[in-house]
């Protein structure tokens, strides 16, 4: 397994305006690109991944995205901590100071690392899940000729009004501890990222997860174990400013927002040419089915494939399901 | 109609320990109870509701609920600044140092208004919203013989644990703003009730009901529009501590939590002896109907209705569905 690299591009100008005087781009990949440079999957990572977690819980041998089979390229999105982020990025962009990026702006560097660094015009597979599986659609609507198959898995091609609300909810929460100082805090925002947990796990997993108490699994009595055992350590492990940033990525979300499509959500479907599998979680709180079903109607070569499962946004997390998601992955792959 | 009448009483020993010196229940009724005195249906009020809101959505000529009919009791409940409240109540027990109060002492408190100053032995029916709801299945419960009928909608016999990690959200995202100064604020905590009106935003009304862009009934444009003309409005008009001990009493909600059920919720569902038809709404995010076609399938007189709405838990507040709801209260009535 390859260390951690970075490309660096200067003064990349940004699409919501200003420049990132020096972005970075963390990558690394496992496995071996062949002769043809035809068997090249790329995986972004999704809010709070990176690419450790997206080799975790997507690749391996007896898995779809096989190393000893395919060049896996795992990528990191801006605002994660190793990308170009609040939290590494010097004075005068440093923390609340960081500017506003977009998917646009994160699949234009993975597709410079692609071509120019890798030189790699075609990807065999874009797939990635939740912020990955909308930097897959990214990919698919900004760069049509370079990706033959695509597969998001419980994401949207446009952050929904629904989703929108909860995001909201999270950055007012986050902002509200006086600690937080508006990104300039000197410890971090402890009581705020835990009400940042708390309202996320309302949201993460669904109605029947609470309901089966299926947070057993992960050693908690009630729902309120299940925050202190597992939401509030994951989260408090975060940046309070990289999980804003990100959350401004996820919400400006939308594939139409180009120069292209000017905000035509349908015509920028259509212009997808990828075979396109989406896949929607039923119990998904935000990503629901039917949005899905509806952009894999306007995609001329989509299709959407509902998995069940009461861990709802959460499914690919239960490795139980890593069958279920390897074979549509497997059946893209061709 | 009545003008506001209390119903005062000493030293009122409360379910989870301490006192209330003056326990004061505010109540007023409309329509004239009749000289066989079984025409009399209870109201109790919701979750930021009082005898005012019961009035304006669930009774009227017309109505199922009509007070040319029937004597209609429209109780307030603890905490909503009426009864007695953390708002309204002098030291050593006001603002957050209001005690605990539970559906039991609530409900125990109407039973006493009830049987003690008005001389009704047997409500005719008791129907509620939401927590009115759940008041509506105490009563049911911890005075079996006094019930008729008994009509919850959009409520449970217990919180569920789904239901309880909102109000955990809620609960720790107002007391994080440090305005709030555990309780003893000198100005109200504006941005944490504006968090917190962001959240409920997310829970009080469904997935489809900001898909298909149902908040343009409120004057709203998008999901941030529909939080700052209504949700923030909304909230802002209530007191902090009221609002969090409503909540309280909400998650606590439990009507086996009893001397007489100690905890076994089939039992409690099993001792009602009203005709029950509960009615849950398709899409209501914390209340789904499989949890009451549990609690009836456990309630020997118990009946299941559920409406479809994408208001979701809301749908009561939208009087279009009135007549759907009132149907099934003249059904209850008989």
């Amino acid at each position: 397994m390859s260390e951690l690299q970075y490309l660096e591009v200067p003064d990349l100008m940004l699409q919501k305006g200003g420049i990132l005087p020096k972005a970075r781009l963390a990558w690394r990949s496992i496995g071996e690109l062949n002769a043809a440079r035809d068997n090249a999957v790329l995986v972004p990572s999704w809010y709070t991944g990176n690419d450790d977690t997206s080799e975790m819980f997507f690749t391996g041998e007896q898995r779809a995205l096989d190393p000893s089979k395919y060049f896996i390229i795992l990528t990191n999105l801006l605002g994660n901590g190793r990308s170009s982020s609040p939290s590494n990025t010097p004075a005068p962009q440093e923390r609340s100071r960081f500017p506003t990026v977009t998917y646009h702006d994160n699949v234009a560097l993975q597709h410079k690392l692609v071509t120019e660094v890798l030189g790699i015009e075609r990807l065999r597979l874009v797939t990635g899940w939740s912020m990955g599986a909308a930097q897959t659609y990214q990919w698919a609507a900004q760069y049509p000729d370079a990706v033959e198959a695509a597969v998001p898995i419980a994401g949207s091609a446009r952050c929904a009004s629904y989703n929108a609300v909860f995001l909201y909810s999270l950055r007012r929460t986050l902002m509200l501890d006086p600690v937080f100082e508006q990104g300039f805090y000197s410890r971090p925002p402890i009581e705020g990222l835990k009400a940042f947990a708390t309202i996320y796990a309302g949201w993460g997993v669904s109605e029947p997860f609470f309901r089966e108490k299926a947070y057993s699994a992960f050693g908690a009595d009630d729902h309120a174990d299940f925050v202190a055992n597992f939401w509030e350590p994951f989260f408090l492990q975060h940046d309070a400013n990289d999980l804003l940033a990100m959350l401004r990525t996820w919400e400006l979300g939308d594939i139409s927002d180009s120069t292209a499509y000017e905000g035509d959500l349908e015509a920028a479907l259509a212009g997808i040419k990828a075979r396109l599998i989406t896949v929607p979680v039923d119990n998904d709180r935000y990503f629901p089915p039917v949005d899905e079903e509806y952009a894999t109607s306007k995609i001329p070569n989509g299709e959407c494939r509902t998995v069940n499962s009461i861990w709802g946004h959460m499914a690919p997390m239960n490795l139980d399901n890593a069958e279920v998601f390897d074979n549509i992955l497997r059946e893209a792959l061709g």
